[in-house]
């Protein structure tokens, strides 16, 4: 594939839903990547996985209001159409979904989707109705994509457990595949958030991946007491003088519930807040 | 078709599954009809309609715990798989699926679906919860069926509002179909839940029905206003002294809201607490 083919786009709900029946009537495998645009090379790692899930790979951009809370980034947020359809091209998306927010919540909407458990702790302590946001559109885009396979990226960890818990109590037949986090050189996970900080900014908020870092390369030391291991990383983020610190936490990597003593598998995850950004990262130990 | 032809049991949800997954595969269309079991004419009316709907005719039983409260008779519920086997063999149904508990429930399941406004008045009043497990299983149900129609019975009159709007809002496409109440000759809308009365408080159940006739009465009559409407009922009702009246009222048919002018469309409903039975029944202005 090149950015010269075309690419498909559909902005209709029905047109979406036809074209994914008339697929599936063909026999034809459907991959999905969802995202909100402002596309970066995470974005793209996602897409380029989604290309060996399916015949066809279907990305969708979507600024989902019902994942914001009222003092969030909404309005805000970076909006790219023209640069995001030429960055889906290239990592050989075959039809882009640009819904409109009016047509995905009509006037009158009123359902919602809650993981109620896996939802709680974390980012849930600190943008209350954000994952009940997050699961509904995800629901709701499944049911109008219609996909065999959806790709989602591990720095939004929580949101990747509260899908994958999502798919398997609602008996969804969609395969969820996670990909690692992309990173700057400065280990900083890349974010459509980074686009907020300035360069002072931007090197305080290299200090996320090195916190998490050092709580690893303690872990695999031998150290196993999280609140032990929780301390280090808050010496490593200068006692939360680089941003305000909403979480810094070790949990269990799949229930998320929290832990005395931290095992393989057991994920660190924080949230710092720099300058206007909120930013997320996370490993797994 | 006759009682003696073969009726195909499911129990599992993977079986369930694949086997709509293939007639699906094949261009076969499937109506489906989610019951409680302890079935009787309104249920059978909801089938027959089913069988003018899709290829295959699927009818589940499954008593579902997440719509009963602590306080309600889930333990309590008729149970009679053998004959309801029976009447959706007559029914024309072609596969009876039979759920099991854990296997809808696993431990740690925690997805539920809420249709917020409209689940919040008359029964929603009464059954914190009710509507939120309602919605979840249909929804679950959904996804293993993969229903292209679905019947539901009117008696439930909040509950297929519900149902409509979730399907609209999550963007389903299964069509909803709603059949008119069965009754018995005293006007008593059939439930299962009427095998808890005893003769005398049969009797007093057969107002229920009256009271909604009276109040129908009067609207054709020319009687718009609510609060006279609703007093006629009562009055009917006996002011309350066949039971405890846990509400009757009128509303808009489509978004419940209360009204203080009742207009074609309108629905009187009303919950009556007779004996330990707790009988629900309406009707469209």
């Amino acid at each position: 594939m090149t950015d010269t083919r075309d690419i498909g786009t559909i902005a209709g709900v029905r047109e979406m839903q036809d074209f994914s029946n008339g697929l599936r009537g063909e026999g034809k495998t459907i991959a999905f990547v969802p995202t909100m645009g402002a596309l970066h090379d995470g974005h793209l790692s996602l897409m380029r996985e989604g290309k060996k899930h399916g015949d066809v790979l279907i990305a969708s951009v979507f600024v989902n209001p019902a994942q914001f809370g009222r003092n969030d980034d909404f309005n805000s947020y970076t909006r790219d159409t023209d640069g995001d359809l030429k960055k889906m091209t290239a990592a050989g998306v075959d039809i882009a979904f640009f819904p409109r927010s009016d047509e995905i919540y009509p006037p009158g909407y009123e359902t919602y989707v809650d993981v109620t458990e896996l939802g709680k702790p974390l980012c849930g302590r600190f943008r209350p109705g954000h994952f009940r946001g997050v699961a509904t559109v995800v629901l709701k885009l499944f049911n109008i994509v219609k996909p065999h396979a959806a790709v989602f990226g591990e720095k939004d960890y929580q949101q990747l457990q509260i899908i994958k818990k999502m798919v398997s109590d609602l008996n969804l037949e969609v395969e969820i595949i996670g990909m690692p986090i992309v990173r700057e050189e400065s280990g900083l996970a890349m974010s459509s958030r980074n686009s907020y900080l300035s360069p002072e900014e931007r090197e305080k908020a290299a200090y996320l991946s090195l916190a998490l870092r050092q709580i690893k390369k303690r872990f695999d030391g031998g150290e196993r007491d999280t609140s032990t291991l929780v301390k280090e990383g808050y010496v490593v983020l200068g006692g939360g003088s680089i941003g305000e610190v909403d979480y810094l936490e070790i949990r269990d990597g799949a229930t998320l519930r929290d832990k005395a003593l931290a095992a393989p598998g057991d994920v660190a995850a924080l949230a710092v807040r720099i300058g206007s950004a909120r930013l997320i990262d996370n490993t797994v130990l």
